[in-house]
């Protein structure tokens, strides 16, 4: 698909000297700072048609095209390219990878210039805050007052919030996608399993298993295993999988993966380690835990929006129990009492938290609908001969 | 309570010799067999007032009274003794420790007599059906030809619908409680993944860790973390823990057990290594993946009770997301199918599935009555001055 929309990697990177350093919410400093992005489509004279995109937890700068890592799409290349609802042939699209990721942006593989080796934990705990103000450093670097839209799903949704409330007048609209206010309860368990399980592979060493030319190859995987079970709903497990037997008619008796959910677990635990550092890992799922826009405001969600002039569109799936629908209608709730103008839509899906990332129907149309809309409301050009 | 109750551990073993092998469904043979197992109240002259307890996963033969090695209460301990719903003045209550169990059964870390070392890996893949013919040899052991009923919660519940298929003539009531009459694709992911963090611990040495007098706790604790998420609501989580910090105003920001639930998971897993053998959790873990009833009638689960006598009661928790309602009206549906005789209840709790441990007093009361009706019917005496 990257070559048919002509998305091509362009491996841009912005380093910040250390007199500009990004100052984190834990009070540390993160400098000299590199961030890593991609961009798609043009910026126009007037500079108004920039849309941001926020990676999931372990996505990255490449949205769309072919990722240079594993070969395959962008994670979201179904939605980005010409034609389609982040129409690079009207919008310029920019795609960061987060500050504590490990695509190029500074991160804890980076080297920390004071010890002349990797951070590891030495590196700063960031939050969804940092981030952001990281994306902010980018943004000004680029030029750009406001942007058209900032977008994402997931953690990326997260960012799309802490973006509205942190700069509303910078962002003219917002899509916070499959995501939430705060991170449950349950959402840190789950997080804090998959940290537990790096943690507990020897070859982890502290974080330092950079230096010993080893990774903890087995935790991260096991750690992707759980959490890839709550991308999924029930439902689409059953019909994917069901009780289905891996290549045999009957079971083995045995621990082989005699099912294919378990054949399908285990590949999706090998292929991550192949294209994520262990460490980031950790850092990423942390940001999300300490996630809590509200407790920045007071405790009122509504006082983080108050007399926003952004656009929202709020989206869910309806089979989503990792960010249920009830999370999303917390934001909701929330802008309308801040007097925000906000849309909302429920997907039907039984595809889980996943579905952000998939090809849906309405999900597509309601996309395309709210940006192009959006981009009538701000004038910016329709693509010339399209 | 088990000081209260009088339900003292009395340590019963019953060792068959090699001439009375278990032949499992996978072909191997288990011989000799030991079965450790509990009793509290005491056999009639009729012998018709024996009730079976099965386990779940974790649990053991010390359903009541105080657990010998984790001198807490036993796992039903709130539902058996005198006066209780499980009313030890009135039944015989028996509980064994299912086959590939660690409390004194046979399992895999019981020492094979060919090879003078203990099994690991060798013992043979059981089934719930195993278990329950083991448990069979029990029962005709003891002299009872008739249970009064066969009752337990989760894994407990499998052996529970086993019972009725297996030996319908043989259970006069019956109650699958919080459980499946097949394990799903979702159930069989989560446990895939905690036998992988089992399997990633390098202390766990392919199986063979008793021999090196080590014990893979760090990725057995992960396997026990991640499945304690599933035993919980989402509502009982925010419920309990929310996002409240433990023993502290402000998030560290460090990868500390900042959160009360992070801290709550990690008590779970260390207390739960201190008790439980990790190749025994592999084994019980694989018994419940081969879970499917109908699949051995052909597909039709009602022809697993065609014609059954047993009166069943079978209970669900609104909350329990692990074995949820669905999959109790699917054995509801088949009972009536069936043409059995069966009354449903689902229990309204935010507990999850742990709930059929707990004090419910609808789960309670349903259980009494129920107990009560079919002990009348039976024509089993109440304790006299009670």
């Amino acid at each position: 698909m990257g070559a048919r929309n002509g998305a091509a990697s362009n491996g841009k990177r912005v380093h910040f000297p250390p007199e500009k350093p990004l100052v984190t919410d834990g009070g540390r400093v993160i400098a000299p700072l590199t961030i890593a992005y991609e961009t798609y489509g043009a910026l126009n004279e007037a500079k108004n048609n920039a849309i941001l995109l926020c990676h999931a937890l372990t996505g990255d700068q490449y949205a769309a095209g072919v990722h240079p890592v594993t070969g395959k799409p962008g994670w979201w290349d179904v939605l980005v390219g010409p034609g389609r609802p982040f129409d690079t042939n009207r919008f310029f699209i920019i795609s960061t990878n987060v500050v504590g990721g490990c695509m190029g942006t500074t991160g804890p593989a980076s080297i920390n210039l004071a010890t002349a080796r990797p951070f590891g934990l030495d590196f700063p705990v960031v939050t969804i805050r940092d981030m952001v103000r990281a994306q902010a450093m980018l943004i000004d670097h680029l030029g750009i007052e406001t942007l058209f839209c900032v977008a994402g799903g997931s953690m990326g949704g997260m960012q799309v919030l802490q973006w509205a409330a942190s700069y509303p007048e910078r962002v003219f609209a917002a899509m916070p996608i499959a995501t939430a206010p705060r991170h449950s309860s349950q959402n840190i368990a789950f997080h804090e399993v998959g940290r537990q399980a790096v943690m507990a592979d020897p070859d982890w060493r502290a974080g330092r298993y950079l230096e010993a030319g080893v990774r903890p190859e087995k935790g991260l995987a096991v750690a992707r295993m759980a959490a890839h079970i709550t991308y999924l709903s029930e439902q689409a497990l059953q019909r994917k999988f069901g009780r289905k037997l891996q290549d045999r008619a009957a079971p083995t008796f045995s621990f082989d993966a005699d099912f294919q959910i378990e054949s399908y677990l285990r590949y999706q635990g090998l292929a991550f380690v192949e294209r994520f550092d262990a460490n980031s890992y950790l850092f990423v799922t942390r940001a999300c835990d300490y996630f809590d826009l509200a407790a920045d405001y007071g405790g009122s969600l509504a006082l983080a929006f108050k007399g926003s002039k952004t656009r929202f569109c709020v989206i869910s799936f309806t089979s989503d129990w990792l960010y249920p629908t009830s999370d999303s209608r917390a934001i909701v709730h929330a802008l309308n009492a801040g007097g925000a103008s906000v849309s909302f839509v429920e997907i039907e899906s039984d595809k889980g938290h996943d579905a952000f990332l998939l090809y849906e129907p309405d999900f597509f149309a309601t996309t395309r609908g709210f940006l192009e809309a959006a981009a009538n409301a701000r004038g910016i050009a329709r693509a010339a001969g399209l």
